[in-house]
């Protein structure tokens, strides 16, 4: 049997989106359930894949069943094909399975030729109007079909008008515009060699073929790439009868929305212009009038509309986004899509629409896309404002949110004028733990280096603080204290405004407005959590961060970090005695000035958290991150500890290393100074046993243990935990209970989990440094290739975004698989960036993982991206 | 059924290793072939397993078991325990299954108490003699079973030396020694809080349990980590009737091989003193007689112990080490074992053995140590300077080798040395790839930073040059061109000496030995090769390293690293200007600049290697590697290209990366720059072309893309190479074949091994960078805390330096497995560190690979490793 390349309207379904694409399949659906919307046929998506498969060549099956289903319409219509009385012309419109802009421009009026463009005046009583069709319709296949460049057809049109000395083209008389045809093809001759088409079937065939070429054009690619969208599905070509809107005054044409998508309020909002095409629209040459105005002007016209806009919001269940044309007193449906909205429109539509009994709980929480939460949670740029204001570079918007501020390059700089009561901007080539004060105090951040997951951004998506990160095209100078882009040059004290969101950066100051969290976020919020699986913890360091997610709802801390609580100044200074100490004994002394801070530190989040569980991460970056690098800094620690400059630089240097991801870090630190582990025990369990006993609850704390890589690792600190832990019971005749567990973020570890589960309680994933290792990408450094490997398609996405589900989701599988053969109900976790993401996180809940842990703004996305994930797994589970 | 813990020797057998240790196996085989061996017991290692599981304790059942058969040996030896006539003494000794010095030294004469003694005497009729063993026997027992301070027994005997004003031990007369008796019970009563044991039983039960605990005394577990060998086998302890080769004139005792150890030449080698016990023999204080003297004091005793020793390497097929005691003119063999040999008397010995009969060409290749013939591949220290040098300092033996020469601290000086006239060390705190000239010319190089896999190791390795890497206790001051040690300070032009082999440092200059490789080793080779399945190549980035692996057997080249060739003074500079360009077009020039050189490099390679197989890696480090560092050398760069200084310091510092072995190297260069991949690509192919031509061969170059770990990678760059290699053949009208693969070294490579493979016409695996990046351990700066991780016990081995079998093996064994799913017959092999190291290469032969490649010298020990490797596995496979 042969292959059915092509479909009438009225033989497809709204289920065939894939085959008919989205256009095609909706304009079937309508066409089934009765609406008037003009016949034509689409040629489908696998006859684009066939014509890839070709060589770029439309098969001669395809082509006959073209020309079969074209007489078909034909009947439909009682139209011909270039019939010199009563002619059949058509649009041609691409559309793919996924709304893809950048691919091919519409033609209309195809079917024209010299004897149609007569049966058209002749039909419409409008010879003006009929050539008029002719030389755009000539114009529109020459650009889009064969490229033929744009601006001689409209040089030639400008020549006939300078001439007469017209002002606007309404000046245009018939004569010239057939003047204008016999042009027009003389141009199109010029540039293609060869005849303007008169048989429409071959006019029809070069844009069939024309369509699925643009599939693969630049801006389409780059489109794909940016959308994650697949480069194999194709399009299809959806070929229509026209009708036209510019008729005259009983002609019209809109757009229309089932409800208002920036709001969601449940009103048809709408435009339309009298006797006009669908482009006059949305070009905004004339202003075109709000929907309800058709009341006025065509009342029963208007009935019908609304009757049909209430009737397919009923029919596809959700918000719909409306093309429709009236030609000479008769409403034809063009186009119904699923609305594109805001998501506060898309929060407000799903909740009220579970209201009106339209859709389920279920299909409300499948209905707002979970990274769009983003924009409800910080401030955004005034939406009047933002308008007016062109960005002046772009980097990756590696923490949402806006922000406006005088530039300053130093983060004591910017603390300071923070503390002057400025509103500050930290500019600086990157970051580093140093920075932290800093960080806090300014209102967003913009680095010239790093990648997504860099210092800065890890830092700023931790805080809720709108960060810009790796914007290449900025260059930063920190010593004169200037940035430049281009030709701008901005000094310290200059406002910029950073759009964290976008990635952009615009110069001065641009207003902000605070988010409003309405009712209907946490109504999906509370419908989310019905349904899903997987738990919500949270990344978070200090009671502050801990007190913003319990709000936003997490369920227990994933990670606590605990350096960055060594690098505040207060205790800076004991930590690099305590690093550069030489002996045990000197260590511990320093160790023994930490103690009582440390402690402070998860009391404070014990007592937000309450008996919520708290994964503390024993110590885990290289130690040289601590280490002074001012003169004057290693002046003062020198003297403090008696030790010669000499020594200390000595001890500096041989910190020092090549490359700190792979070296003297995390666990290995713990292995080599286990009175750093201890001390660190020891805090975290005094800590519990006090809030435990001044609040009257059972904590209980799990400690991890990083970059676990080895079982003999984890043997070994499992004991010593143990051991500290309970003298410190012991002391405080307490009966605490605690857990033990590893971060896996070491290959190695995974492939031998079963070895590891042994000696640990739980497991969280460090999804980073996993990725980071598994790709051999180091996060600080592989923004230089990233983004080349994403424009040329080796990447589908940055892995350090969305978990790598076939390479680095493998490692988490064996992982899992192994330590639950070992012990079946570990509790098992994510607490790396990938923790936040949706995609990543639909693949933790197939993975089987009990929750997932990501910063404090990214809970209510991870909330519902856990919920979308059980309802989209739903048949396959159990 | 109660288990069996002691045997008695008539009841055990050679077979018995692990049960009763190798002496106890050998003591009862020995027994069993009719030798006169002094009957005894052996207490089994599954004992000390025992004692071990309860908590240090022997159970009621061993001690039960030790009773029953000491009555038995009380029967077979007409003596008893404690006996006042003719009382059983025996020697307690420990042995484990593998020989294992550094645990309990040896207890004589147990069974010796107040009663006993006089047995003795009377026995020997030597009361003197009698109490001499007394007092030793006491001494001995507190010493090794309580850790009584053996000084407190000397002062003791001092004091009785200094009050009778005696010179030596012999002047003590017999009431001496019997108020020595006395005085070390009362000394030994004072240190341990209890009576000396008088019941001879109680005395054996304390040493057995003594020798059980030595088993996990620190020397004992350091020198298990040394060897790889586990900790959990535990040891046995051999009880055995005490003769006395010090009873009299017709008295003696000796130690004899059956084949010279250091030459292998086939003649009993040994030594004996008359009137002596074992310890006289060893601790050199009387000049012991060669064997053959023996035949002139006891020609019947000689015959008799020549026959032993030929039954003896009869019996075991192998060159034995037999020591023997004679007490009153009656010959007994006390031990017998393998033979400790050089690699040059083990080659010479199996080859012979070979012709003898006695073993197989299988069981000869197996006795030599594939590691050993390292030994034989380079210089040595002449044997007698060498014993009289002691070691100022100990590094990493990162190369081996011996050299001595005048010291320079940087690569210039050295080079220029070295042009004068002088041998040089090169000494660097490390070195880089800048400092390859030097290295080339300097006879050996010292470094205090790095490890085995450091850049100056693996250089050195891949020059066949000695090095000793990481000497940590070397303090190295580039500027003042001082390296200090301890009180040692040495400046430029001093002499220094370096053992690679052992990693040993010497002041001063030591005579050194040419390597003498002998008929043997090639007919040791020639029977290596007829059994190994893996082929041998080798890593050669130069003409000269090719010949010295072809002469050295090599089959192939399994690596040829381009950069390498980068460094070249006289093209540095073309690089450098490549790298800085800011436009295609000005690094394609640059690139045309080193075109003909690199054609030149591959031409040398087809050259020597004909038509056996080249894989020549694309340009793998990172950019910045080749980067000018000193302002001057920025300078000539700045002018040669018309850039601005400032302008030029800002690309240098773009280049700079955080983390570089997981930065822009590799094929992401590839990727990003694929002008250098195409100029690489034109350099092998027509250098190709142009030797098959000239030499009338068909030469199939292997082009291997590094760093893949995602499948689009390999696919654009496989294309690129292709399109390259097919313009070149077009242009020189050639129909030569190539290979395009990849170096298996991403860990996400090898999990979609399955993906890559369909772009891959061969695999090799990087076994270096995919263990940095399976463990998370950068090479350059693991050996921060590698060292406390092996002592620890958390690393058996340097993943480095032998393949870490169950991670990055079972990343090798998946990547192999989906690999051949895809394409059964694709080649692959292994080109890391790992394949120079004989269990690495044993693993590769039961993973399925094809080849090994490891650097020119390893490339004997690899052949040898190989077929090794197919003779043990040989039952398993197929």
């Amino acid at each position: 049997m042969t292959q059915k390349w092509v479909y009438l309207f009225k033989e497809g379904s709204a289920k065939q989106k894939s085959l008919l694409g989205g256009k095609g399949a909706n304009l079937a659906e309508m066409t089934n359930i009765g609406l008037p919307v003009p016949p034509g046929l689409t040629v489908t998506t696998e006859a684009c894949t066939e014509f890839y498969k070709q060589g770029k060549k439309l098969t001669d099956e395809i082509i006959a069943q073209i020309k079969e289903n074209l007489q078909l319409l034909e009947e439909q219509t009682g139209k011909k094909f270039g019939d010199e009385s009563n002619p059949l012309l058509v649009s041609v419109r691409s559309g793919a399975a996924i709304s893809m802009p950048g691919m091919m421009d519409t033609i209309l009026n195809l079917g024209l030729n010299d004897i149609s463009v007569e049966g058209i005046a002749k039909k419409s009583n409008n010879e003006r109007f009929a050539y008029d069709s002719y030389r755009r319709f000539i114009q529109m296949f020459g650009d889009v079909v064969l490229s033929v460049p744009k601006y001689k057809f409209d040089y030639a049109l400008e020549d006939i008008k300078e001439k007469n000395n017209y002002k606007s083209d309404t000046e245009l008389t018939t004569d010239d515009l057939k003047g204008l045809v016999k042009e027009f093809k003389k141009i199109y001759k010029e540039e293609t060699n060869s005849d303007f088409p008169q048989n429409p079937e071959t006019q029809l065939l070069m844009a069939v073929e024309a369509v699925f070429r643009s599939w693969n054009n630049a801006r389409a690619i780059t489109y794909r790439n940016l959308y994650e969208i697949s480069h194999d599905i194709g399009t299809a070509v959806n070929v229509q009868s026209m009708v036209f809107g510019n008729m005259g005054d009983t002609s019209g044409t809109g757009v229309a929305f089932t409800r208002n998508p920036s709001t969601g309020e449940k009103k048809v909002f709408g435009e339309f212009l009298m006797n006009a095409q669908g482009e006059d629209v949305v070009a905004g040459i004339r202003t075109p009038l709000t929907i309800d105005k058709l009341q006025d002007i065509m009342p029963e016209i208007y009935d019908q509309f609304m009757d049909i806009a209430h009737n397919l919001e009923q029919h596809y269940r959700d918000m719909q986004d409306i093309e429709f044309t009236i030609e000479q007193g008769k409403l034809f449906m063009l186009q119904t899509r699923s609305g594109k909205r805001t998501a506060e429109a898309a929060l407000r539509a799903a909740v009220e629409m579970v209201g009106e009994n339209l859709i389920t709980k279920e299909e409300a929480v499948m209905r707002v896309e979970p990274k769009s939460l983003d924009q409800l949670l910080h401030p955004r740029f005034d939406p009047t404002e933002i308008k007016k204001s062109t960005p002046i570079a772009k980097g990756l918007p590696a923490s949402p949110g806006a922000a406006t501020g005088k530039i300053y390059f130093t983060a004591e700089d910017a603390a300071m004028a923070t503390e002057r009561g400025e509103a500050t901007i930290l500019v600086r080539k990157e970051t580093s733990p140093e920075d932290i004060e800093g960080m806090t105090k300014a209102r967003g951040i913009l680095t010239s280096r790093g990648g997504m997951t860099s210092h800065a951004a890890v830092v700023a998506r931790g805080m809720g603080k709108c960060c810009v990160a790796g914007c290449e095209s900025v260059y930063v100078d920190e010593i004169q204290k200037i940035m430049s882009v281009g030709n701008i040059k901005l000094t310290e004290g200059d406002y910029i405004s950073l759009d964290g969101s976008t990635g952009n950066v615009y110069e001065g100051s641009i207003k902000t407005v605070e988010p409003n969290i309405s009712g209907n976020f946490g109504q999906l919020m509370e419908w989310a959590d019905e349904f899903r699986k997987l738990g919500i913890r949270t990344n978070a360091d200090t009671p502050k961060d801990a007190s913003i997610s319990v709000k936003f709802g997490a369920e227990g801390i994933g990670l606590c970090r605990t350096e960055h609580m060594f690098f505040d100044e207060e205790r800076i200074f004991s930590v690099r005695k305590m690093i550069v100490s030489d002996s045990v004994v000197q260590r511990e002394k320093a160790l023994a000035e930490i103690l009582p801070m440390q402690k402070n530190d998860f009391k404070g989040l014990f007592k937000v958290m309450g008996i919520k569980p708290v994964t503390i991460r024993l110590l885990d970056p290289p130690l040289h991150e601590f280490i002074p690098h001012d003169e004057e800094d290693i002046i003062e620690l020198s003297e403090d500890m008696h030790m010669p400059i000499s020594k200390l630089k000595e001890i500096i240097v041989s910190l020092q290393e090549f490359n700190p991801m792979l070296g003297h870090r995390g666990c290995r630190l713990a292995i080599t100074y286990p009175e750093i582990a201890r001390m660190q025990t020891r805090a975290i369990i005094e800590a519990a046993i006090e809030v435990s006993v001044e609040e009257n609850i059972n904590i209980v704390p799990e400690i991890m243990i990083p970059l676990v890589g080895v079982k003999e690792e984890i043997d070994i600190l499992r004991k010593l935990v143990i051991e500290t832990a309970e003298n410190v019971k012991t002391e405080k005749n307490s009966n605490l209970k605690y857990e033990v567990g590893t971060m896996m973020e070491i290959p190695r570890a995974c492939l031998v989990s079963d070895e590891i589960a042994e000696f640990a309680d739980f497991y969280s994933f460090g999804t980073n440094d996993l990725t980071q290792m598994t790709y051999g990408y180091s996060r600080d450094d592989a923004g230089k290739f990233i983004s080349s490997y994403r424009e040329l398609g080796i990447l589908e996405n940055d892995p350090f975004q969305s978990i790598d589900q076939i390479g680095v989701g493998k490692m988490v599988d064996i992982a899992v698989k192994l330590g639950r053969k070992v012990k079946p109900h570990m509790h098992m976790g994510v607490c790396g960036e990938h923790g936040g993401d949706p995609a990543s996180i639909d693949f933790f809940h197939r993975v089987g993982l009990d929750y997932v842990s990501c910063s404090p703004f990214r809970v209510p996305v991870a909330r519902l991206a856990a919920a979308q994930a059980a309802i989209r797994n739903k048949d396959q589970s159990k």
